[in-house]
């Protein structure tokens, strides 16, 4: 769905602030308490956390993480998705978030409206509150950018450092074609798998896949050590190839790592009881560079998603 | 300073991601903790709050908040400073802030560290630690969002909500004028003030002004009642006419109400004590339709900023 309109009485700007903020209570429903502790105030007001808390930010912007093609339900809903991807990769579950939305004015009110349901639908699905926010006009510009707030899901939050060399790399599901086949706003983040790998000890650091392995490896990677990946082994979707696998972005899978003196084939096998529908796969592991076998996948002739290039 | 360079070679594309990344790592510097307490991983950890928290958002755009006539450390340091007011008008106290920037790949290396450093210095000035952010690009923009966390300052916060009718406005400092004279970047957000307000019960409901008092004033306005200013009280900025005051915006001021039953003489004497050298004022009251006396002022004719139109 094309986001503007060409009657000026159906945009935005026709309603007004005031207007325009009413509707946006009612299209969030019980996505969003009522003040002091939800919108309406200055601040949002937050109960105390027990533990530590997870902050992440990401945003969509119109032509870059949606076009007409995608539609503003699948857009509001793709803006939490992605930010609990991030808490996914930490071993989170979510609380609370805050949007901050800027608007072009000639925005028809029919395609702010589906954002926002489907932004509160995926809320409500994922048990977030959307305590605040802020909307600011200009020209030629839709951007939504979501702060979400987290705990740990668990006793313990994985980071990206922690691995060694030696260490085993695994990724869940499959890699590859995410804007080609709509992957890119149908998935699932992997709140639930983050959680359960988490509370698994032999996991010893985590992140999520959003600009391509290739790239996004180099942060898991420990110093003193390459990843070696086999070609063969790596997860493909259907109709990828090992490139775009490697290179393409937006998979939100799960890409962590597993000691050498764990038990692989009961952890496998207890991911398999937990996640029977979930696949989960071996691709490779960090070596010290000169000790890689023959056939191994050199990762720095890659790239991935460059944000600004 | 325009934040476009005509030179590739100086542009924040010529970089790429990786090294910008660690270029915003050295300008931030001691503002940024590093992960996985701060920028590095999926999500910033931040520490168990005591008590309750407080959030808000708020952007800076070029173009709107922002021109060529500021300097960009003084863009980085209003980022900030506006989600600070909004954080005295609670009574709160600034904890850490996570940081959304959209920009055109075209903006100048030169102008990114100096928006960086102002942000850094403004946020080890206000005790604020900066401990995640997103970067995204997208031609024509330059925006910034900025999330605020924050808490209480006292045993108290204040929200706008309280009012009744028969109490007493006051506002801080003086109004109107503030982009004409700079006052929109220059300003210090009124974080003691708004503590100190807070830890006085006579304080009823508070906001900060921002969108212009005759705008802003409604979310303070309780039911069955009207705001009934005397327009020679009201404290205009300099060369700012009586409209001006009422209507421009980004005044950063505060704007509270006090019960009729309490000792207004006793309460600003200890005002000044507090704050000799902060202005004070009470502008009317709260009263019932039909009993405000001749002369005072309709606030109805008067408009604030309107985010959209």
């Amino acid at each position: 769905m094309h986001p503007y309109t060409k009657h000026h009485s159906e945009s935005v700007s026709a309603w007004g602030e005031e207007k325009l903020l009413t509707a946006i209570r009612r299209w969030l429903g019980s996505a969003s308490p009522r003040s002091p502790f939800g919108m309406g105030d200055d601040c949002a007001v937050l109960p105390a956390s027990r533990g530590k808390q997870l902050i992440t930010v990401d945003p969509v912007i119109y032509g870059r993480h949606f076009d007409d093609t995608v539609s503003p339900r699948a857009v509001g809903a793709k803006l939490l998705k992605r930010n609990l991807s991030d808490l996914a990769a930490m071993g989170g579950r979510p609380t609370t978030a805050v949007l901050a939305l800027t608007l072009d004015p000639r925005v028809s009110r029919r395609w702010l409206e589906e954002f926002y349901r489907g932004l509160a639908a995926s809320a409500r699905h994922f048990n977030v509150a959307l305590v605040g926010g802020d909307l600011a006009q200009t020209d030629r510009v839709i951007a939504a950018s979501l702060t979400l707030l987290g705990q740990p899901a668990g006793p313990r939050i994985v980071t990206r450092t922690g691995s060694r060399p030696g260490d085993w790399i695994y990724v869940t599901g499959v890699l590859g074609g995410s804007l080609r086949t709509g992957h890119h706003f149908r998935f699932t983040p992997r709140l639930a798998e983050g959680a359960w790998l988490a509370r698994h000890t032999a996991v010893r650091a985590m992140m999520d896949v959003s600009d391509g392995l290739a790239k996004d490896l180099h942060a898991l990677t420990p110093r003193g050590a390459i990843p070696i990946l086999h070609p063969d082994a790596l997860p493909r979707r259907s109709g990828a190839s090992l490139v775009e696998s490697l290179s393409d972005g937006e998979d939100y899978e799960l890409v962590f790592t597993v000691g050498t003196r764990s038990d692989h084939s009961a952890f496998v096998r207890s991911w398999h009881r937990a996640f029977p529908r979930t696949r989960l796969t071996c691709i490779g592991r960090f070596m010290r560079p000169g000790t890689e076998p023959s056939g191994s996948l050199k990762l720095a002739a890659f790239r991935g998603y460059e944000h600004l290039r």
